[in-house]
């Protein structure tokens, strides 16, 4: 039997608190099959690593220390925002590619990320193609925008989705108790620069037991704010308070980000000031009541102490199921999440073509917002509650969650040539 | 023996995560004492349902009801903000509140709130003294904000301390993952208007095992900009990324809030925008760095999924405490956390008179902030990390926390005359 051919695992684009328990499955599973596949090299801050030959030999990590990954969020290599230009662009990106894989003996390329990241995968397969070097590449999804079509959902956005309904909840038990005198509209700006699915789970805050007053503004409908201010006023009036979840991605009927309204500090500088306190002024202008303001931003995406059960094990199965699909001599893939049943929820791993993954953007289906444009329907609670269900909760030491660092040793360099990105 | 005597709970001024912990300590340790106090009457929206005779029978609540509370975030009866004035001031609302006592054989004043509360609480038991009619006032202490005298901390703080600790521990792993190519310094705005307890907190998400660059503002040292700007650029060069800690109660050398920097929109308008964005576009003029910036507001406050065990336990503790000195005949007095013991943490409640209480406040010790004031010292770790210590997870139904509405059914009114506040 012929030497094990190592793999090149990286992270790619914005982290989630579930991809190092993707990273986990990746390496557990090689691990597994030490036989069959040599070291997994994870690329420090994602391509970057591989453009500058800049390699993590992750075998020098403990047992433990890959398996507390599990519970550990953000990007423990380091990701980054880089997006591979065309192969007619860009020659000499995917040759210094080429030349670090070979050098290396790295067969496999797994690559962890969102729809860029899909795309820079499938050029790395097309170009073991053209330039007759064997590898395979692999992408594995990870997105809390849950954007990425053909995957019933993404590995991150079950977390965030459950970070959200959870604060949602708990911040307008809080404005419900001060209404009285005090505040009586309260703002939560969540991600989601194109598609409303963190918004729409900010709805799930409310359900039959615990009735509560949301207003959504999602990208998909455009804001119009007369009919927005109406509804929060109407719900104000009937529950004594109303809570707002806003997208960041919030636009008026012209295209245009409410976040872009021209703020300027008492120098006349920009001031980039979030969709928040945009619409907490509309509320203070137009109705007169007081008002509170969050923007959860990175917490939402990290928030590993509140992570979803199902999600976690979405995360790890994809980069197990990675690996497998290695094993398998594939080429060219991503696997997927297939929803088998909704009550019990059941799901499994499909398999999905990069080039019907890559640069196709999933938003909401218009069936599952309400027809007001503002709520969620029951089709769309349907989907959304299994992806927050279960709690996996980190080991915590003296109060604190337990997240692992890892050593990150380098591999030593091959190439004379230096490469600069 | 007499018939006994009912009590008046009422919940005043912000809510935290453990408030209903303390109501759940109250109701049941009256319950376990049933022939010596009657029922316990909640405020409905706290002193404002005193006032305007709004009393709820928590009779009518069942026994896991009131259990519910102990893990359900918020005031589960209402609170608000109302500040009694003077005796001499405020005639009529003092007599109107012995109306109301005396109409419902009201002879426990039970008040749970911050320094305010403790104030009003002392000017009841002083009426009863002046009026002749036979009531005693204790005081429950509670506020995030920690500033209360005399107690060793006060219930709700230890919770939200830990959630500022999780929550920048998880971003600062988000940050150190992205700052190769993207953000560099995230800024995280928490509350405390005048004491920098919150803020310290935020300093607890580095230790030893987890190293974090992180600058704290705290309300108590003057914002000085060059000197904050250095910091964060010597961290960012050393450690590739900076988190920092800014208190909404940050303020310059002249006293003048940092957030307080006559923002306007597009059309003039004054835009309340927090003081992280303010730091964050220092951050970008004077470093021209990439940033992020998260403003927790309610969150924090009411993050029950992720309360400190120590402190549910220590709400409750306080909460059964009141009704013990109740039952001793004491009047104008407060239970206290008292620490017998740094390591293991050990405490117990004590005692203290509500005229050493009232309107006093408790800012941070210059010997928990580092010399150089933007950081904690081993003292403070050692003061803040039993508060946080413990977790104390609510039940979850549905991948969401289960928490609990009261029916909140109110007394029949006696008196005559209506009372408008």
């Amino acid at each position: 039997m012929s030497k094990p051919r190592n793999a090149f695992y990286a992270q790619s684009g914005g982290v989630t608190a579930v991809i190092n328990a993707t990273a986990c499955g990746v390496i557990e599973t090689a691990r597994a099959n030490r036989r069959r596949i040599g070291k997994v090299y994870a690329g420090r801050n994602g391509i970057i690593g591989a453009l500058t030959e800049d390699l993590i030999d992750t075998s020098y990590e403990t047992k433990g220390a890959i398996a507390a990954l599990r519970s550990t969020p953000a990007g423990a290599f380091g990701s980054c925002r880089y997006k591979l230009k065309s192969l007619e662009e860009n020659q000499d990106e995917y040759q210094r590619l080429i030349a670090v894989f070979k050098a290396h003996d790295i067969g496999y390329f797994l690559y962890n990320g969102g729809g860029d990241s899909a795309d820079t995968c499938l050029k790395v397969s097309q170009l073991s193609q053209s330039t007759g070097y064997p590898i395979q590449a692999i992408h594995i999804p990870k997105t809390v925008d849950n954007d990425l079509p053909i995957t019933d959902n993404c590995p991150g956005f079950g977390s965030v989705a459950k970070y959200i309904a959870v604060s949602t909840r708990e911040a307008s038990f809080d404005v419900a108790s001060m209404a009285k005198t005090s505040t009586k509209v309260f703002i939560i700006e969540v991600m989601g620069r194109h598609a409303g699915w963190i918004a729409a789970a900010g709805g799930m805050a409310s359900d039959s037991a615990t009735e509560i007053p949301i207003v959504i503004l999602f990208p998909e409908v455009a804001f119009d704010r007369s009919r927005f201010i109406s509804t929060v006023n109407r719900k104000v009036k009937k529950f004594g308070y109303c809570t707002v979840v806003v997208s960041e991605g919030a636009r008026d009927a012209q295209g245009h980000f409410l976040a872009d309204q021209g703020l300027r500090d008492a120098f006349g500088h920009t001031q980039l000031g979030g969709v928040a306190p945009i619409v907490a002024a509309m509320i203070r202008d137009d109705l007169g009541l007081k008002y509170h303001w969050a923007v959860a931003d990175y917490l939402q995406r990290s928030a590993r102490h509140i992570a979803s059960r199902t999600d976690v094990e979405q995360a790890y199965a994809t980069g197990k199921a990675a690996v497998a699909f290695a094993l398998k001599g594939k080429n060219a893939v991503m696997p997927t999440i297939v929803r088998t049943s909704n009550s019990p929820y059941r799901w499994k791993i499909g398999e999905a073509d990069l080039n019907r993954v890559a640069n196709r953007e999933k938003t909401m289906p218009r069936g599952f917002i309400s027809r007001d444009g503002m709520g969620i329907t029951a089709r769309c609670r349907q989907y959304l509650a299994p992806l927050m269900a279960g709690e996996d909760y980190p080991p915590y030491r003296n109060g604190l969650p337990r997240y692992i660092r890892l050593k990150n040793i380098a591999v030593k360099k091959k190439l004379a040539r230096q490469f600069t990105v």
